[in-house]
């Protein structure tokens, strides 16, 4: 149950209530794709850095360990050990870009996996059954992600698709929240809307969408190409649209910019690879733009990453140091720098869920824009 | 100064006082070659798994970052965030084992970094230069590690070289402990005895160094190669030539048998590369033997690695978990198992503590060993 606590322009602080607690909104998700945060980090570690939520991706789960021995293990909270919310996505993104030769049918995707080239059928009863056996605590609807190149004709039959697959995911999802034997029998879902970069297919999904009563909405199918510009044009045309009293979630997002920019047209959810990837090659952000500890000048550099940052790495350790460890090529260095990254993330997100309380949301975003460039 | 608390048999219980700390023997060194424990292992995890004293590689060291960075930056304890004891080793092992072309000569040894190829030259005044950079509690001499296929007669020149080396040593350190800007200017030097696997150079070696009056001894040249029985034949020979008022160190060994087995011959240092290179490779130590954690029987098993050990791996994750990232090449998987294996070594190190000063050292040792063979 979504919880809308305080408006600032179109920036919104908010809670989700969850079975497994409260989400604070606006809230960036530490991704853990298999079940693992990529850079040697662990459940233990995200709650030394503020993590609210947990991210994994359901076709990585099901192709290994797969979904039957996660849901034997008693679901994924008790496999990874995380008592916190866990939100999967619907493995979509995933069957349409890693996996090999496929087949779009209306029963669902048949595809061949990109571990053992298997084939593996997915439908929406199929992601629902699958992130029912996961137990996460929110579950994405199965849609397609059309590529950003697909013309106009082919997003709006995949967009009707889509929306004739979310009302299976639903009822399915119904289904399995009945069962004995379902874990989670408390599982979220959340629809996704989509129509690549054409506001009015956006538009007129969103309000089909909108009317199936879910328990929170997405905005997918960007940030795969398409400009920052468009990116903020498809947002402010798409989110008004979303039911008020739903959380809205815009997946696979961003930068700190972006984020920053989203949260000023109504966004609550976000999750993105780009800390602990941009970490493992030693690029760590802060609040004065990005650094990248392979360059000579920090060899001698006896500050933390960033002045004043109580994350793990900046609390003991130097940039000299953890350039040293890059350079050797120890896995440490990039444990350090993924750690300082979802830290300077969530402690981003923190502020921004400040700034909104306070009423001064615009101010702080200019502010905090300005010092990401380097100003 | 070292200090003997208890004999059992020739087991001994010690203590070796620094200006770092105190360190209890016998003890287990963690290797940290390259300033970093492989396997994304910080000093502060080396905190939380009982490490008492830290080794680092002065080869290493020297070729990258450069000794004289880590001198800037205040020698190796700050630079990596450890107050207690870290010993080095002096670089020829890894001069003999690692470089390239090289030549050994009266004054030292050419060779070719193993990095970018450029020519170093490497004597006993300049391995101690290095080390007194890195400012170590515990520097060790410079010797010759033969090969273990040398001849007798080759073995007896370097044997007698390593000798004139380390009076070499012992004088540059005096030197350099009495410089203003020297960071450790109460800088140990143990010396290294060699002689192969030949008993009557290796006793006639250990007499001549015992003789220098050096802040401890290791027995060098052993663990490449040879048998375990040859080995403990060569310890049977050589400690009880070293003297008593002084810390016995074997170097590079090794499993939990070679331990308990060198103990009971009168050792009280090791350092093994095993707990964290078997750990990057899933397998784990247990008092029941070395567990595969690939192995396909651990899929579905909700038990930590060792039932009962207090290591951050198991006092939270699943063996069925640990698989599964092995599996899935999650560097956290990599993590958890070294830290559990350095963690079993540094308990067992306190299991042999407690038996020496129990005085029922040869009964724990049997009853260990039968348990490590899986009895
Ligand atoms: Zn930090
Ligand atoms: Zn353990």
């Amino acid at each position: 149950m979504y919880e809308l606590i305080k408006r600032d322009g179109l920036a919104r602080r908010g809670r989700l209530h969850t079975v497994h607690g409260t989400i604070e909104t606006p809230v960036f998700m530490n991704v853990g794709t298999a079940a693992a945060i990529k850079g040697a980090v662990s459940t233990e570690d995200l709650q030394q850095i503020g993590t609210q939520v947990e991210l994994s991706n359901t076709y990585h789960l099901h192709v290994r360990p797969g979904d039957e021995v996660v849901k034997k293990m008693g679901g994924l909270h008790r496999f990874m050990v995380w008592d916190k919310p866990i939100l999967t996505d619907s493995g979509g993104f995933q069957v349409f870009s890693l996996a090999g030769l496929r087949r779009i049918k209306e029963e669902g995707v048949y595809f061949h996996s990109h571990i053992d080239g298997r084939k593996i059928f997915m439908g929406p009863e199929e992601s629902m059954q699958i992130q029912s056996n996961l137990a996460s605590t929110i579950a994405m609807a199965f849609d397609e992600c059309p590529s950003s190149v697909a013309d106009r004709d082919y997003i709006e039959r995949s967009v009707d698709r889509t929306t004739r697959w979310l009302a299976r995911c639903k009822a399915e999802m119904a289904r399995l929240n009945e069962l004995p034997e379902t874990i989670n029998k408390n599982q979220l879902l959340f629809g996704i809307n989509q129509g690549g970069v054409y506001e009015d297919i956006r538009v007129r999904h969103a309000r089909e969408i909108a009317a199936m009563d879910l328990d929170g909405y997405a905005v997918g199918g960007l940030a795969v190409g398409e400009s920052h510009e468009e990116m903020y044009r498809i947002l402010d045309a798409v989110v008004p649209e979303l039911p008020e009293d739903k959380p809205v979630y815009l997946m696979g997002v961003g930068t700190p910019a972006n984020i920053l920019e989203a949260v000023d047209r109504g966004v609550d959810f976000f999750d993105c690879v780009y800390p602990s990837r941009n970490g493992r090659h030693g690029h760590v952000y802060t609040k004065q733009g990005k650094l990248n500890l392979f360059n000579a000048k920090y060899e001698l550099d006896g500050r933390p990453i960033e002045e004043g940052c109580r994350c793990p790495a900046c609390r003991t350790y130097s940039r000299a140091y953890i350039r040293h460890l890059l350079k050797a090529k120890e896995m440490l260095g990039m444990r350090l720098c993924v750690l300082h990254n979802l830290y300077f993330y969530n402690h981003l997100m923190e502020e921004i869920r400040e700034a909104i309380e306070a009423g001064n949301y615009k101010a702080y975003k200019e502010k905090t824009l300005e010092g990401l460039q380097g100003k």
